[in-house]
């Protein structure tokens, strides 16, 4: 049986002869972005150092996670501790090793969870269904977009680079694997950071970006994922305030049917 | 000179004999919540860990602190080392501990930061000044809550508590310190805090809750913190889901002048 490469990517192993906790990684090739890898797989991968630990309780509820540094191709460590574990509530503390200093550290919350009433307060909103909403091929050397495929609805790639402003930085695209794949919360951690930088998009031009921190919200339980499966699932994404070299995104991801799979947002640098 | 019950609660000891970078600090009082402390007052402690240190580089980007047990009355220590160090930005893993448990984790990030293009997104709505928009007087047996004057253009206490869907969570409200007091990046994480449970006002009904982690992006700079001076903020919070015993908030905080200060998020536990 092939391996999924984001099986592959994500997967991890237990340092027996570790202090407690480390897991040993690798860099994925064919999720690498413009340098170094893209930042899903990244957040990916330090959920994962959860999802696989003995002592999880519960499933993922948060996820924050800091760029530190560049990740290098090759190997990396993963150290992951549960910092408190309550009754029904789990809190995480995680570090991403190379050379022996950070390049990543995050925290997550995972949580025994159980059905509840439900309140949309951002419902999904009403576009065309992934059938009639064309897949653009655009040209671009980062190898983790051919792993995804997108259907913007709206606020695709800027044609032309003009840097005029475009007064809003909105994007509404569907998603799903170009290799199907069926979603669990180490692929819905990727997925909600495959918005390209809301910069690119308000201004029509490319300056050197890089995502500071990124904190995603999962909504859904694992049975919902399972239901997903390997349909698409809608993205919409827009930021808030650019201003002295930050701006953030607000995000949210649905599934097809219209069920809330994520809220997300990020912080990201950015050089004029 | 009096000290303000912000300083004296945010006030933390170096102890010269702890091992790298403990901080000893304690509770106070007159930021009490229904049970152990407000939230934003064990933020803004968490962040002036990083602040007071001597090693930090630079003002807060982002901040993102876990709720993970109730933090018991009295004293407590935190723990703030940085995991990374770059030219120009910093991260941080902060820990606070009571009687050798984790109560609260954090990460943080600091940057220098220079005057960039400004974009708004998300710009302050249009309401009534704060001289137009009446406080409301309202008993509630929470210190924190006399702290903080506030004015509500819409979305305040809900009354009557009907159990009846509002369709809205939507809070809009003007916001300072009952004694006036410069606004600071610590106090700044501590009013991010300030907008009561969204399921209370979506539902205008009470529930147990508690936040289980919460994000701020820190989009000015210090001078312009220094602008605000005592002055009002807006704040304005919204709920986007709420499912299976957690909801979200997103929120918003703008200078009277219109610049956007914060944007922050939350993730809260509730029960139904």
């Amino acid at each position: 049986m092939t391996v999924h490469p984001f099986d592959d990517a994500v997967a991890l192993q237990w340092q027996s002869d570790g202090a407690t906790g480390h897991w040993l990684g690798h860099t994925s090739a064919p999720y690498g972005n413009f340098v170094g890898p893209f930042g899903g797989i990244s957040a990916a991968q330090m959920l994962n150092a959860v999802l696989l630990h003995p002592q999880r309780l519960g499933d993922p509820v948060s996820l924050t996670v800091n760029f530190c540094a560049a990740v290098a191709n090759g190997e990396f460590f993963i150290h992951a501790r549960p910092a408190r574990t309550n009754r029904s509530t789990q809190h995480w503390l995680i570090e991403m090793m190379q050379a022996g200093e950070a390049v990543l550290t995050a925290t997550a919350v995972t949580a025994i969870r159980r059905p509840t009433l439900g309140l949309h307060e951002c419902a999904m909103p009403a576009v065309p269904p992934p059938e009639e909403t064309p897949v653009k091929q655009r040209f671009a050397p980062m190898q983790w977009l051919k792993r995804y495929e997108m259907r913007f609805v709206r606020g695709g790639f800027p044609e032309p680079l003009n840097d005029a402003d475009a007064g809003t930085s909105q994007t509404q695209v569907w998603l799903r694997d170009v290799l199907a794949r069926p979603l669990d919360f180490a692929s819905l951690a990727s997925v909600s950071d495959a918005f390209f930088p809301r910069l690119f998009l308000r201004r029509a031009r490319f300056v050197p970006v890089g995502t500071v921190s990124m904190t995603i919200y999962f909504h859904a339980l694992a049975e919902q994922l399972v239901q997903v499966g390997s349909g698409y699932i809608l993205g919409q994404a827009q930021g808030q305030h650019f201003q002295n070299g930050f701006f953030d995104q607000t995000a949210q991801l649905w599934s097809q049917s219209g069920e809330m799979l994520v809220t997300t947002h990020q912080i990201v640098y950015f050089k004029e």
